[in-house]
């Protein structure tokens, strides 16, 4: 708790920092703001110019026929979810053991929805073709989250959503898309977020991961699933007077950021490599698929908790504020890269990179 | 359709409207976060100093242990009565028929939460403390809302309140108070909120009606009962990443028209009494008991369309954009006082009674 503590609150005196756009305060919001005139006429309850522009914007760019804002991407799934159980009357969908719905939401699916879930895949790796097509039970909806973000950000291969597709198709299985992080994988697939979403029946995407917006969801596809999305999302408790402080957000930092993921998804790699090279380091992937990857240490948490600390104090950049536990004698911690990597000097990054290993390797007594 | 547009066009662009705070747009926020500095950190998933000083402030200001901020209403009422029907094991509420559960919300408590209502008092009137006592089903909780907002803004007297309050909890039947209009009705029972929540286990109050932030609400209770909105927030999906511009307007519109109630209340005294000095037009309440009041006109939607945008151009005061049908032959609309009716100069307010009154006695041949 103590040694938590002192971790981030040493990450958060860093200058620099090698994941992220930068500490989440008050002034991105001022800084979306500040593209906007004051005048311009906040939404109304789902209606008014600010969203429904937004939402033709990113219906057109996810080459779907329509889309609807929602205040969060749980809210969103949920719904996408429920509206594909209703139409084909099974209350039961299929993803991974490692998916938001599963583990982050305190079992909104089921506790709201009463929809149970048929989960796929060894929770440390991505859902095969052959798992979907072995599934036992029949659901009304496969989800799958690209990329796979429990584990580090891993990604199937292009032909095997192909697969997938084609299979649910075959078999009336609605195929969701969990895309918070859509735009961060589009390099890797080299291809466009329609061709992507030209895969699914529903596609869900964020703006506060490598978009970095303050919060905010897009749920897309056909008008009558994002018709009724829109009733569903009254009943929830989603549709504020105002989302505008989202909407302007989300929209000024798309047009920022969108066309920036390929530098973001090239840096990750380096700096997957940077801390490969380290002892008893590694990353998961080892070759990052998106501008995320996971950083092992071969090391129990509270060590490398002090280490890090007494790092980030020596060179003044941090990596994260938050390790976590995964065994006895193991933690980790997620990196995305973003706008902050490439800000940090590069003799800078080198010498944080030979100190923690240097570091590393006193605590262990290698030569 | 067109007729509806006319006047909504012809309101936005007067000078002056004798009701609210002036159009709802990106200035509202502009002028809140301009009160922060941009270096304040964001809140995190419920947790940080600028949701928990806020949540700390509120429940003091309603006396209640513990409180806790959602995006809206909806959510944090659905919410409240969940929470109340699994503690006693009764999915069963009673409420106003014109309650907003019932009527606003598209069914979620039904379909979400699998709650049922009974509708208690007749949909003109307020509930008594007989209709409360006569209940032939059990219930969980009943809800109150103060002031009753789809009859005008109508309010029991207080005794009623403590009468039901005192009956409620001999009966362990939970109360709730839809106070989302709470500040407003303090002048009228010349209590404080946490007086009026006293009678009450659980309180919702917002903050984008009389306070005039962008959206967002207070759900306050005991610490046991807001530690479990806490999760069924995160299942509905209001846990954002970040709340803070709901907060941030929140918490200084607060502080800026807390204290203006009583002269919002006396401001509406005044209108309403202007209106009922004219022929053809009466408000209900006839004396209002908070800022809020009904202007009901005998006359059909599309005449007084015609007629008040003609009145709005000729005066450059706007009284609403939005006449509601009742009937054949009467329509209404509803007013709410905020900042916007002091800036109006005296001799205009007066010319434009005057010349409502003088088109409606034309338009009926009234000499």
């Amino acid at each position: 708790m103590g040694e938590k503590n002192l971790l981030k609150e040493s990450y958060r005196k860093t200058k620099y920092q090698i994941t992220g756009h930068g500490i989440r305060n008050v002034q991105v919001l001022k800084d979306a703001l500040d593209q906007v005139d004051g005048e311009q006429e906040s939404d109304l309850y789902g209606e008014g110019k600010v969203i429904e522009d937004f939402q033709e914007k990113m219906a057109e760019f996810l080459g779907k026929e329509s889309a609807v804002f929602f205040p969060s991407g749980t809210m969103a799934q949920q719904i996408a979810l429920r509206i594909w159980c209703d139409q084909k009357g099974i209350n039961r969908v299929a993803y991974h053991p490692l998916c938001h719905l599963e583990i982050h939401e305190e079992e909104g699916l089921k506790k709201l929805h009463h929809i149970d879930s048929v989960l796929l895949a060894d929770k440390n790796r991505v859902i095969t073709l052959e798992d979907v097509v072995n599934m036992k039970e029949d659901v009304s909806c496969v989800l799958l989250e690209l990329p796979q973000r429990e584990i580090g950000g891993q990604l199937p291969d292009y032909e095997t959503l192909v697969g997938i597709s084609d299979f649910c198709r075959s078999k009336e299985i609605k195929l969701h898309l969990d895309g918070a992080r859509l735009f961060e994988i589009l390099p890797y697939y080299k291809k466009t977020a329609a061709e992507v979403c030209a895969l699914f029946d529903s596609v869900y995407v964020s703006f506060y991961k490598g978009i970095g917006g303050v919060a905010g969801a897009i749920l897309a596809g056909e008008k009558s699933f994002t018709n009724q999305s829109k009733v569903w999302k009254r009943r929830h408790g989603g549709d504020l007077i105002s989302l505008n402080p989202y909407i302007i957000s989300a929209d000024t930092n798309f047009d920022e950021r969108k066309d920036k993921m390929q530098k973001y998804f090239e840096n990750a790699i380096e700096l997957a490599e940077l801390f490969n090279q380290c002892n008893r380091v590694k990353t998961i992937p080892e070759v990052p698929v998106s501008n995320m990857f996971h950083v092992h240490f071969d090391e129990p948490k509270e060590r490398m908790d002090d280490l890090l600390a007494e790092i980030y104090r020596a060179t003044n950049i941090g990596m994260t504020g938050n390790l976590r536990e995964t065994g006895k004698n193991e933690c980790f911690f997620e990196a995305s890269t973003g706008d902050s990597y490439d800000s940090i000097p590069k003799d800078k990054l080198l010498e944080l990179f030979s100190l923690l290993d240097e570091r590393i390797k006193e605590m262990n007594f290698i030569i």
